[in-house]
């Protein structure tokens, strides 16, 4: 009854969200036209916003990316629930970034002391904001975009690809999060803690991190494009619905032993892989927010030496442990360079690119095979996104190269452990990411366990040996694999092709037996 | 012996009409380099250029979206057809549309009260373009591509650009009609309603509607990418297939109630439905078709918010209405959100979009629901496409804010119904919604009616039974699923693999009975 | 024990390579953020900059095409080693070419006239580097990277978005080449290629034909995109190996002929398809470097035209050679036409491009079967990138324009043999395949004979039967399809779906033996 009830009242929940919306409709849009019509246009505004948004379009893409990787360790009983999974949680993250996540993430926040910002929701209510001195000298007004957001103010793009940029960040963040739980978590676990995660958790810890918060500004923490603030988080979130959930049936055997539970289909995890690898060009290079300096087409190469890094790291890692070349390891390596690249992809020389990205392979390898000992990760999302993300961030106090450290403004100037011989930008390094760590176990633990308490987290036991798709969504993800085929449409099935059938002539036989025999099976 | 001949004929006609660009070589291209070596390009230009070109590539990415889509949806039996169709139908478009179609979309129709363009054939024969006064105002002279293409001379993007953009609509609209085929029309019959409606029906209806022509400039009717245009054209000639070509076999029992013939592949629905997300923003900020005034960001967060809320509509009303959560619903809760937002996506304020996307969810569901009683269309399109194109293009009548309605200079200056009180707009966008469906059906019942009586619109029962795949192609799409083993290369397939094996040891045993045991089959 | 050995040695030779780098770490990047921070940037560099990197963007994109198109055509026990194979070689090759390939391929060759370049290694060693007059008078100093990478200096995009522009090209390149070697071909003998073609012979190869070498420079050989230099080279490769390799096993009867081994999916190889024309946008659009004279939108148009004609140039071919729509010629027929397109796309007028087209659609059909009585090539590559890259190349000496021809500064100014009756450019283009052609088969030749004498070049006959994804990977790409379900986590499958199941309630009954018969086994 309470779990019927549940599933009606999120909805209604929803639908309540919806009605926000409505409360912002007094005032016009509009800025950006604004500026045009008074020809306050600067043109490297054009340039700039173009580059955002297409690097938006690409970070957005990771969505597809995130799925297939996520459907293809999958088993088939559970593949089709991923679908609707990767729709939902998008949309739920853009009306809650859009209504509030934006605001707390990169507003102003004098006035809670760097803790989350608290102007901008909606895109909206910005018209009291005050530049800062240097965005005041840069030609800022008051009520404009820039002031109200002061981190990407140093960017003159436009404040609408802004947001789609970040939202973008939030999704890939949230997608993460469910690595962990495939196969055995509930649908609504998913849609009740999407809310919270993209209106809370992520903007305020990612404020810390990128948005200008304190772990940035006063801490001197540097995270380019979110090793920490996009990554940890997301694997963060992950291992908080890990411990609360479990392993799935039969992951561990009455030894203890963990057993292999292969994905469906290797080609949609590598599908899903090189998508991600391709999003990762605007996700990294499109943190620059602008092109004036040219300094995103140095992040796009620094970027794929660093997953290039990656790949070659854990080949070498499954190779040397495994005695196989493991595929879902080789994958998850480019993942890891890559996620550790992220956060030094702007402040480091490109010759530790590579370096940083073999070593994140390695960790990546070795961070699998020792987490599944405990732990039931059927992606590898805590290795690939959490370890990795943390040696990414960590990388910066050994690799950050003085004139990046400088021209960004972030940290110590005199770069990291290679050049300064100092340990003190590791230090910070190291103290974001126990920070950032800790705050998102603890509100995802608390958050998990509300839904626990409530809706409740796990599917039953029958359940998960049926699947997820036919128990959530009252179908198949791949009918034709389970159901008889005369119930799907009858004689659905095609014959076997014998040597002269092909050329347009009809089917020689009543279809019906064939068809099984066609799936290869025999009386 | 008719049917023979058809499949010979047509091919001979595909190479009559490829002969037909070289009735235009005597002309080079060399427009633009000409304007370049005079230095006559301004700055705007590149840039306008460059963002129509990269939102043009985003939208033909749409074709991969739309075929994952409906093999998703098909059988296994039927999935390769689907590949070589969306190939063939794309290619022939792009002939199409290059040497008749945009010339009448897009070309000066002054001389046929704005029926249709008579100008700009194989984007060539525009030497005596006059421009309009504003354009001459604007530096536009005598033969310049802008002068031909009187409504995309607004921008001064380059005609290249812009005609790339405007086929990726075209081969868009062309794609959506195949939705309701799926399973049993002939292939021949695509081709030969392929050429009809690229050439003709596509740049007929479109031209009304954003091509500068009656519906647009006459009676004011907002349509700003095309909800109407682009995807309401589609599903209407998707309807009249259907009428003509009948539900698919078993589809309606004795008792002619509607059974479900569920697709094979919800994972491939899933990746298609997120390819076109992708391609959506390029399909509405593209729409700008430049970046100087920074709406195309507007635009393209607006575009999000309308997907967000279509998925959240259907989500609700899924769970509502079939007390599970649809997979395939949730997919064209989505599209039909991107759909409705469509059409207003550059006529409303942000605050609108998640209100239009979350109708359309429950329109795409309730449709679906309704129209499937009577109507067999495999994958939603005359939901999706159909009734939420006209949901979106209607809510123009209601959400136009009136600030966007004199910007962009079409329809009532003082908006829709929500601002000004009044059902004006509403009414034009009624109209233009009834006359283009009208138009669209009867031209499309004729094409396939004419196509029926010759080339023959479906095949055979048996062949229906079989699969298109190996009737039409002779071959499969999923070989290994229908084929017995020893055929595939004689003892193709490897064991079950025992505890120690894959360290690169040789299979201990012959093959090819482990093989069936392998997929699952006892004796 | 040697076969160890190997399989040990490789990996410690790329950690070798990977040492490398550091090498170079004595001077910074920051080439761009100097003249950014001099004010020395002009304002096409930001533009053209930009379009470079998306162009790259997109054409990295076409490892996700290559490898669906693979796995697509390869059976389902050898799917999996595909993803692990796109992966590792991507990321060699960006090793490799970034610290060496790179800089043979673009860097000044004077000092060994014109046989490869001698500067850039790392992208760093270029503080000498003198530019030529032309390159002096438009503001190039000594030291800037325009000066060390001449071909490549006449756009000012900065040297990092062209770096990985080219990288992109030479991943292509290398993708091409594992076509014809699937399902039998070493997974080391993979890696130890994909070093010395990326390192060595693609830039060698493509030095002489774009990169500024003596076929380009001397001869006035024209090849805008790389018909020849990326396409002929990647299929001379792959011919190569197959020399070497042989057929797979019972792809000839004992009679001799060739009998049909299908890939397993044909959606999959449609996916890719479509992908990889997509990429062709970037492909050749970007191969004009900028976008101040507008080319890169007309190329763009070409571009599709030409791939329209493949399509349809295949699509009759193979209805008439075949009497039926093969749908892997149809796919091939498209990548046959925009392989063709790629040389001319930058030299002809638009009429002319789907012309090109059609007739390698027809000689992709024809290669493909006539290739096929000989040799097993399982995804047509020597057809639709060899026989198609040759037409290609050769078409440049039949349309080129000439007024391109000069505009491009290659080649004959009064064009090809349409316009000037001429068999000239014809015969610069015969001798430049011919060039390439040999040196890159005899090198490759020699290569792949190196490897099969050390680590082998072919699985063993019982690897084969079993599948490379066993063999050298220790797991299935489709687990499910060849593990018996109980050993996949118990239980693992659901029931078939009986009428009211699947809101919510549990499986009814223990699943394991329903599991058997929903995969339409029955006993």
């Amino acid at each position: 009854m309470i779990r019927r009830a549940m599933r009606a009242g999120v909805p209604l929940g929803l639908l309540a969200a919806l009605a926000l919306p409505a409360l912002a409709l007094a005032k016009g849009d509009g800025d950006s036209l604004g500026a045009y019509d008074k020809g306050a246009l600067v043109e490297t505004t054009l340039i700039n916003t173009l580059w955002v948004l297409v690097a938006a379009v690409l970070v957005l893409f990771m969505q597809a990316g995130f799925a297939m990787l996520e459907i293809g360790f999958s088993r088939q009983k559970n593949a089709g629930s991923g679908v609707a999974k990767i729709l939902t949680n998008l949309s739920i993250a853009a009306l809650a970034y859009w209504s509030v996540g934006f605001a707390l993430a990169f507003g102003v926040d004098d006035s809670v002391s760097g803790l989350f910002g608290t102007d901008g929701f909606f895109l909206q209510d910005y018209e009291d904001a005050v530049p800062s001195e240097a965005l005041a000298e840069a030609g800022v007004v008051n009520g404009d975009p820039r002031a109200a957001f002061p981190v990407m103010g140093l960017s003159d793009a436009s404040i609408e690809a802004k947001w789609l940029f970040q939202f973008a960040f939030c999704a890939v963040s949230l997608a993460i999060v469910w690595g962990t739980t495939l196969e055995r978590i509930k649908y609504m676990a998913y849609v009740a803690y999407a809310v919270v995660f993209s209106a809370i958790i992520y903007p305020v810890g990612s404020h810390w991190v990128f948005g200008g918060g304190w772990l940035q500004e006063s801490v001197g923490m540097q995270d380019f494009a979110g090793s920490t603030a996009v990554h940890l988080i997301g694997a963060t979130g992950a291992l908080a619905a890990l411990l609360l959930l479990g392993p799935r049936k039969n992951k561990f055997g009455p030894d203890r032993k963990a057993r292999a539970i292969p994905g469906h289909s290797m080609p949609l995890v590598g599908l899903g892989t090189i998508i991600l690898f391709i999003g990762w060009f605007g996700f990294n290079a499109g943190s620059t927010f602008n092109v004036e300096d040219l300094r995103f087409a140095e992040v796009a190469v620094v970027t794929l030496l660093g997953g290039a890094g990656g790949v070659i790291g854990a080949f070498v890692a499954t190779t040397v442990f495994q005695k196989t070349i493991d595929i879902g390891m080789v994958a998850n390596g480019m993942i890891g360079g890559l996620v550790a690249i992220t956060a030094p992809s702007g402040y480091v020389e490109s010759w530790s690119a590579p370096i940083i990205g073999l070593v994140a392979g390695v960790i990546v390898v070795a961070g699998v095979l020792a987490i599944e000992k405990r732990l039931d990760d059927p992606v590898g999302a805590l290795s690939a996104h959490g370890l990795a993300g943390v040696w990414g961030t960590l990388s910066c106090g050994i690799f950050t190269s003085p004139r990046l450290a400088q021209y960004n403004a972030f940290g110590e100037e005199s770069g990291g452990l290679w050049y300064s011989g100092s340990f003190a930008q590791l230090g910070h390094q190291a103290l974001g990411v126990v920070v950032v760590f800790t705050f998102v176990l603890v509100l995802s633990l608390a958050t998990f366990a509300l839904i626990k308490a409530t809706i409740g987290l796990r599917v039953e036991d029958e359940a998960e040996d049926a699947g997820l798709d036919i128990v959530e969504h009252g179908m198949y993800g791949y009918p034709e694999q389970f159901i008889p085929l005369p119930e799907i449409g009858a004689a659905s099935h095609g014959p076997a092709a014998p040597g002269g059938f092909g050329n347009g002539a009809a089917a020689p036989e009543p279809a019906g037996s064939h068809a099984m025999s066609a799936k290869g099976a025999t009386a």
